[in-house]
């Protein structure tokens, strides 16, 4: 589309551990000014919207310690060093919910915040579900919530689900599932 | 709706530029084992998405550093230190795109990458808009293009505007404008 204005002069290592590394760039801006930009790389977000046969789905809650707010989303995880997103989902969804499904639709990326992270979100519908058992992270205390579909996205039109991955991923499935005449009403 | 599970034993400054700062923390996660947490502190994300009388909007394209990729995305930027969402969505608009409004609507907030930033991002749609000069940041290359706002949803649906503040400030106002029934079809 456009060829990249900026010009990256050098690049330092800040601060790196197991979830994101930041780095501080110096660069030439668009403008022709001298000026340094933080870079902070983090690997791939997934985000999961598992899907029973009777359109219900599966919500994760958990205290998001940096927003210091409680907050309700769809299964997500980071990828591993090297994973596929596709697998990385397979595994995320196992994790946190137990669940394994058979049909999985990949509903495309997103930047989750494009002026200081090269983070970005991959968005995949999970069907032909089956139950399992979970096996969270350590790290983590969620609690699981299994709700019809159309209610997910009456949360994320009302406003209540606000992390961004889970908005843009109820609503990718929403209009996936709209468009091939799967959506029960 | 949940105490907060995490505790946090002590903070260190990493790393502070202009846009953002890093700390990391010390803490003992949820299930009681101690670790560390590296938190990106960044300021308010403001994004706008303007409405002309005849139902078109504005779309700001550029290239994202972050991610060496071009991007269009709705007028955004973040607050200035102590400044009002309102007051700084004004601003924004004015710079980027010369536009003045006299009609706001604040479409809430959301959380751009929970898993390690505290930004929240906060909307608004601005109706009865004026043309007037813009005045972009001296970091910035913008491009402004015109478009039906119906055809901006299109580009969300088809997953053409990837920008997560993008897609959730376009869907609250398509969901707003239909609500209030003001949406031309």
């Amino acid at each position: 589309m456009m060829k990249n204005p900026w010009k990256t002069l050098s690049s330092k290592e800040i601060y790196k551990n197991q979830w994101l590394r930041l780095r501080e760039d110096q660069v030439i801006t668009p403008s022709g000014h001298n000026g340094i930009y933080g870079v902070v790389e983090a690997k791939p977000a997934i985000a999961i919207v598992p899907l029973s046969e009777n359109q219900d789905t599966y919500l994760v809650g958990q205290y998001r310690y940096t927003l210091d707010e409680y907050s309700w989303e769809v299964p997500e995880g980071g990828a591993l060093d090297g994973e596929h997103t596709l697998s990385g989902a397979k595994r995320e969804l196992k994790e946190e919910t137990g669940l394994t499904a058979r049909t999985w639709t990949y509903l495309g990326e997103l930047y989750t915040s494009n002026s200081f992270t090269n983070e970005r979100g991959y968005v995949y519908l999970a069907e032909d579900i089956f139950d399992g058992v979970s096996n969270p992270d350590s790290t983590e205390q969620l609690r699981i919530k299994k709700i019809p579909f159309l209610q997910a996205w009456q949360l994320v039109l009302e406003g209540s689900i606000k992390d961004a991955l889970s908005i843009v991923s109820i609503l990718r499935a929403y209009e996936y599932l709209k468009k091939s005449q799967k959506l029960n009403n």
